[in-house]
């Protein structure tokens, strides 16, 4: 017999082309990694295509899982600025779906993403996926690296509700 | 006696705090200012209702005005880039919305407005908006700057339909 859980998390990590996500429910102390993938769009399609494809498949997610909230990373500056307003318009997009689904939506800096993941916000990837793979005891730490920040921050949104809880 | 026009062109200059937008009916070389102006966002609400409200007020343009097509400026390179971000943000929220709404999307460089609104790309601001000033007969030219760059890009919408037909 499964039990519903209580709480469930969809955590993303946006992008244009790829879009991570990962799903957890139970608690901080006991997090179950449900599943964690991406979402992809082909850069060879027209642009608004792209995110209208993206966002039907964040909204399947959302269908699929009915998560209690959904975690995002902030927005941070970049050194590579085309990639960084290609990621905002994919976010604004995607932050303009969960709200339109009616979900709570939490934002977490990417200092307090590591910290969820590692205890350290300076960590850099290779410890975050490590402590990912160490975590949820998996064979390798999830790939590619937007299902692994995806994981990492839905982590931040699991501790944030079992601290309202 | 009124008659519909055939060609009715939204141009959107996209901001988190402030979008402006533009109708222009007719054709490029009988273009007609219907509207202009801006709709905004309270930057003390929470951002992703910022992104709904934006979205909301944009949809309702776009049932009233019934357009043919929007016109939008392509993202550029900034050096605020938090303030690109922001608009980024905007952009895809918008462009997700315009998607949605059955719209067909045109989309411009900055060099692409310039010229539609002076035939010189490498126009100032000031220059766009003394040239719209004089085009559409107005007392002064259109206020504030993202409103005036909104009339700027529905011309190089209304220029583009006017070649397709």
């Amino acid at each position: 017999m499964t039990t519903k859980p209580k709480v469930c998390i969809l955590g993303l990590d946006p992008g244009l082309g790829r879009t991570g996500y990962a799903v957890l429910s139970g608690s901080i102390s006991s997090p179950q990694l449900i599943i964690f993938g991406c979402v992809e769009t082909n850069s060879k399609s027209i642009h608004h295509e792209r995110l209208v494809k993206l966002t039907e498949d964040i909204k399947k997610l959302l269908i699929k899982y009915q998560p209690t909230g959904v975690a995002l990373e902030r927005l941070y500056f970049s050194t590579n600025v085309k990639t960084a307003l290609q990621v905002a318009e994919a976010r604004g997009a995607i932050t303009l779906t969960i709200s339109q689904f009616g979900c709570p939506l939490y934002e977490f800096s990417p200092q307090e993403v590591k910290i969820a993941a590692t205890g350290e916000g300076r960590a850099d990837k290779k410890q975050v996926q490590k402590m990912l793979k160490l975590m949820f005891k998996l064979k390798e730490p999830p790939k590619p690296d937007d299902a692994a920040d995806a994981v990492a921050v839905a982590l931040c949104g699991l501790a944030r509700l079992s601290t309202i809880k």
